[in-house]
């Protein structure tokens, strides 16, 4: 099942995708698609409903980011080898964890834009992971269960902000904009193995990241299990998981987004971003 | 005014303190007590409520986290220039910024938990300031009119987590029950200087920490004006400023927590906290 919003930006409305590709609207039968309503037996109800009873919605509405009211926005760090590597920072031991500022999400194509003073905004594909239900002390084997499902995000960074603004990455990785999630929510029985999706990122046009999860170096199960022992995780929590090599850190010359740039990422099955670079 | 929540976690409702220091609910006036209600105009309609017209609260209910729907917790590191050499710790040249999970918050009275795994658990009383209104690039002498008011913040920390855990202090600061924030949320017109504030915390009757706002490295006005150059802040958003010297890592021997210690910290005008620490 595809879920996603559709609407103006604070207004979304829930929805989900037909098989023919159109948007049904969802709004007469939950409200916003959040934490509330990402649990095994919401999500069954949902599933059992016959798209074709549902409005269809006209036009081409904005996408809003596919989870509504996001608690925390959590990140894994350096969690594909090359990455480590290009990023010239060594494979952890266990998974690095970090946060983005829950208010740097906005719809997979809404403009992303670069802070005034930054000198160094980057791109970064991941699979983002968006959790189902209270999580806590959650062993491995049990992990993926707690998975409502999964969607793309873009964890745009700033290098300068990240590396060089007095430690602590996330103030380059919490400006307003820097965290496009979406187009569609796609629950876990649609996701057979998440370990084996491939992913890429392009800048007007190049691609620069082309990679797959399966080379991912701490799987979904064990981030979900690993994060769990540290804090609990609600409904309506995004993980995502680190990026493939390719970002623009990582390039000889080192190469950063500039006003007017496109981006297009995507992760298979899950949907594509799109995005134009504005000056913020 | 001093505005609080009160009632089972989960189901606050708002308050405020009257002359007498007893609890008047306001909960025929607004709704929850967050982002919505912190602008200046909503606090001068409740400014404007005369206390004795609100029912009294009776009995003793549960104190809980002055501020509801937190959309973000963000924090100062090694912001006091004692604490950064007790750390062990060079003075940043710029705040440090990091975040604790929104779920690691609970009233000022509430049990704190020591994870399952946790071999250093630690303590630290901070300013905390609440947010009023949207802040972007605002400038620091315009940074004070963007604060609702002030509160007590335990910014409890796991130091082996936070430290030796694969880089990113997150780990180690976002456990459940490691953000109890109040008794009150103060409003700024009350608080006429907050870089003039006597704080202390002790365990078990022990005073480990007597500092004071002044020796602040880095003032709220700075604080919030650097923070928004990096992120927009929100109404309800909640900036915890920094630690005094005294903290567990910083004694000799190195003293943490166990279940069974009891904690009271506070701040001069802003209330004070007790919590019992558990297992968890």
């Amino acid at each position: 099942m595809k879920l996603l919003r559709f609407g103006p930006l604070g207004n979304e409305k829930p929805g989900l995708l037909d098989a023919d590709g159109a948007i049904r609207d969802l709004s007469g039968v939950v409200g916003d698609l959040s934490g509330a309503v990402l649990g095994d037996d919401s999500l069954a109800k949902l599933r059992g409903i016959d798209p074709a009873t549902l409005p269809v919605v006209e036009g081409n509405p904005r996408i809003g980011a596919c989870v509504g009211q996001v608690g925390k926005f959590i990140c894994i760090g350096l969690n594909y080898a090359d990455h480590a590597a290009e990023s010239g920072m060594a494979l952890p031991e266990e998974p690095v964890i970090f946060f983005k500022a829950t208010s740097s999400i906005i719809g997979p194509d809404d403009d992303v834009e670069i802070p005034r003073t930054s000198v160094k905004s980057d791109w970064e594909v991941e699979l983002g992971v968006v959790i189902g239900k209270h999580t806590k002390y959650v062993a491995v084997e049990d992990a993926l269960d707690h998975v409502a499902g999964y969607c793309v995000v873009n964890d745009l960074s700033e290098r300068d902000f990240q590396i060089h603004r007095s430690g602590q990455w996330v103030k380059g990785k919490s400006c307003d904009t820097f965290g496009p999630i979406g187009p569609w929510l796609v629950t876990r029985d649609d996701v057979p193995d998440p370990q084996n999706l491939s992913m890429y990122l392009e800048v007007n046009g190049h691609r620069y990241q082309d990679g797959s999860t399966k080379t991912m170096h701490f799987g979904v199960a064990t981030v979900v299990s690993h994060l769990s022992q540290f804090m609990s995780l609600q409904p309506g929590d995004v993980i995502s998981t680190g990026t493939p090599p390719g970002v623009g850190l990582g390039q000889t010359p080192e190469t950063y987004l500039k006003p007017g740039d496109t981006m297009e990422l995507g992760i298979e099955g899950l949907g594509i971003q799109k995005q134009n670079v504005v000056a913020g």
